[in-house]
């Protein structure tokens, strides 16, 4: 019996792009047999290694632009509405370590429901009350899982992330990385990066 | 009778993407009925103006890498060998000049030729004698051809061409954008814009 392929799915909770990725990675991957391992990082300290003074979308306003009208075409492809949350990019510090405090099963789930209260409904996403109300909702116990969020084992966690996801290469959210390395950037790339975890190429 | 859909296709000499887009880009619009108008053009200006020093790939090694890995996968895909011109990113006023200066029917063939000399065997594009043996190549007449792109009509129309993609909100190369005005972004999106072009959303 051979172990079904793996790939690390990297994504950042201010990401648009990793939002649509959210949205399709499943299915996706299901199609083909492959599971996905979801790893939530903070691009903001990548972006400051970069020299970025923000995100690019806001740095080069014609990028934004583009990027605005990409997502309204994607949601729209997608069936859900696009309402640009405020500030613009979020803070996801709380929500990635509520992330990583949930177990493995339930992160997928708690990952789509914050993206979608943040891009469908334009919500800030660094309420911790809310974000414990996400977790309430896909069945978790929420005191626990919002008390491990807060501790150091997590935030460290957290930051072992943004460091590997440093070490990988990555300058950008979402990428897909499969095991033996290869990184796929961008939303638009997620079939290749799955066909590839398959032998596909 | 109604017209076929038709797209430009905004590309510069220099650019890694818009060399594969070349290589994919007409059997995709056959595929789907769709005309595609090549639109040479030069992302300097473009990049002076967001403030860019070089080439993004340049400024940011770990997205250099990430390219250049991107286009081994992509080459070995397309049964193309891969050899980086030095310097990166070319200077790709003379090629882009000729191509306008150029009938309409044969730009795509020597853009091609030009596009496989730079990245398929590493050669310098701004050597007017090998642009001009290119001429020759795709059967057009060399000595008017290259005595009409030292003219300002064609100086002129290339400068033309590049103010028109910053106006469109190109920030990159390549591009695709419908005679609705929708921009499409990357070699990555060719087939989505062309679905997009003949109405498949």
């Amino acid at each position: 019996m051979t172990d079904k392929p793996t790939v690390d799915f990297w994504y950042e909770f201010a990401s648009t792009y990793s939002f649509l990725a959210a949205e399709r990675i499943d299915s996706l991957a299901a199609e083909r047999g492959v599971t996905v391992r979801w790893r939530p990082f903070l691009l903001g300290a990548i972006f400051r290694d970069l020299g970025y003074t923000s995100s690019p979308f806001n740095m080069y306003p014609v990028k934004g632009a583009y990027m605005w009208r990409d997502m309204e075409r994607w949601c729209a492809r997608l069936g859900l509405p696009l309402v640009r949350p405020e500030p613009f990019p979020q803070n996801g510090m709380i929500a990635s370590r509520l992330a990583l405090a949930l177990p493995d099963e339930t992160r997928p789930a708690f990952t789509k429901a914050v993206f979608r209260l943040e891009f469908c409904e334009g919500r800030s996403i660094d309420d911790e009350a809310m974000l414990a109300q996400v977790v309430r909702e896909i069945d978790v116990e929420q005191e626990p899982a919002v008390a491990a969020a807060r501790t150091d084992i997590v935030k460290h966690a957290l930051r072992r992330n943004t460091e590997e996801a440093k070490t990988l290469g990555l300058f950008g959210a979402p990428a897909v990385v499969t095991s033996g390395g290869e990184m796929f950037w961008g939303n638009d790339r997620l079939e290749e990066a799955l066909d590839w975890a398959i032998g596909r190429r």
